[in-house]
């Protein structure tokens, strides 16, 4: 497949060794492979985000309190159609529309669409996957290249509330008590599915597997595959993040 | 089919017309009709709830804060199996496997289970319905038999937070901001449709809409077909809630 037929697929850099980090772009990485579509990633600092989106008609994902447009990633472009897209949840409808998969490899099973939108809600509840946030937001803005840490930031300000970086990040016995609000929200995400299911729809892997395993990547790469945290977390509810993200292990190239 | 043989539907009664009120008894009651299963309803009011579950073997759906056993409606006892059940969730699954519909009449389709669950648990969060307790759960008071207030509240104690019912319900410009809330939870579930979807699964029925429709005739048995309050709840998201009533009305027989 010649470069300009490939879709073009924008994500930003780290410090780790594959480069990829974010749990919003890994959602579209995983999607992409497993559709055995060809892309191509390209790495842009933050600073280079909205820049970027506008040259190549990719529109913003959301609006600033303020009311300006914000840029973000993932987005793509993809050179067959001419089409730039943006936000997760807008680029896997259109990778399932525009270069469908059999009913048994659809990450959109017939009916599922608003199913898997409140799924990703309930997810990252406040009850449920949020709590993660003020270990993981810290930790990921050390990984970034310095030109991204701000703009990284700027956009997370709601969760400080004007604390500082290290008073975001739960110390002592507080530490104890959120990262007990972090297990008792992967607990919940359990009570959702039976003991025997593999995935969230049971034996077939749908957008919402890549969306959570995504979140369990994260931590895998903030604190290492032999921390305490990721030990934890993979120990969890008889095992089943450590086996979700071993089970999808094979659609995380990074092209 | 003779009496012996009919699943004992347990509901608790009201000053209502038809009797039935409750949205979490009424999922159940669209599920049976829906599944044309034989069923009587058994009103009981509030205080006999746990004996005739103890009686009849059907188990507490939950845990008292101070570890006491909770037992609720619905519950039902099915002759045919000699099995007593609780809690709608556990209800709906015993009814689909015990009596299982063909695929397109399923309502937990192959592959959705944990997508309804998280559903059902992103419909009632607090930025979505539960704003509309703190109308409707004084209003349901109201329309319960003397014998059952008292029991109906105690379970409803948190929502309250020491406050009485009179000061639960908005009032003012207070009302205003919190109908407003309620607005904008119903936008949340519109927002995870599609325009052309008439169910949340598109064109099959499931169960979570049966859980969403039984929240929406709450309301307008609360205030009443001719009420401001259910024009605005029917007319929100270009009618998708009335019409959603209206799409599922053959299933609302009270046997």
């Amino acid at each position: 497949m010649s470069a300009a037929t490939e879709i073009q697929f924008y994500d930003i850099p780290s410090k780790t060794k594959s480069n990829a980090w974010s749990p919003n772009t890994w959602r579209i990485r995983y999607a992409l492979n497993y559709k055995r579509l060809p892309y191509k990633t390209i790495w842009i600092e933050y600073p280079e985000i909205a820049p970027t989106c506008k040259k190549i008609g990719a529109p913003p994902s959301a609006t600033k309190p303020d009311g300006s447009p914000y840029y973000s990633v993932p987005f793509i472009y993809d050179p067959k159609t001419r089409k730039a897209i943006s936000d997760s949840i807008i680029i896997i409808q259109y990778l399932e529309k525009t270069y469908p998969s059999s009913p048994e490899r659809s990450l959109i099973p017939s009916g599922t669409w608003a199913l898997q939108l409140a799924f990703i809600d309930a997810l990252f509840a406040p009850s449920v996957v949020f709590p993660l946030f003020q270990f993981a937001v810290p930790r990921s803005a050390s990984m970034l290249h310095e030109t991204s840490v701000e703009h990284y930031l700027e956009a997370r300000r709601e969760l400080f509330g004007g604390r500082t970086l290290a008073e975001v990040d739960p110390k002592g016995e507080d530490r104890v008590l959120e990262w007990k609000k972090v297990e008792k929200g992967f607990g919940v995400v359990n009570s959702w599915l039976k003991p025997e299911d593999r995935f969230v729809g049971g034996e077939q892997i749908i957008f919402v597997d890549f969306v959570l395993v995504s979140v369990l990547r994260w931590i895998r790469e903030i604190w290492g595959e032999d921390s305490s945290e990721w030990r934890d977390v993979s120990s969890w509810n008889e095992g089943r993040w450590g086996n979700l993200v071993k089970d999808l292990e094979e659609y995380t190239t990074v092209l």
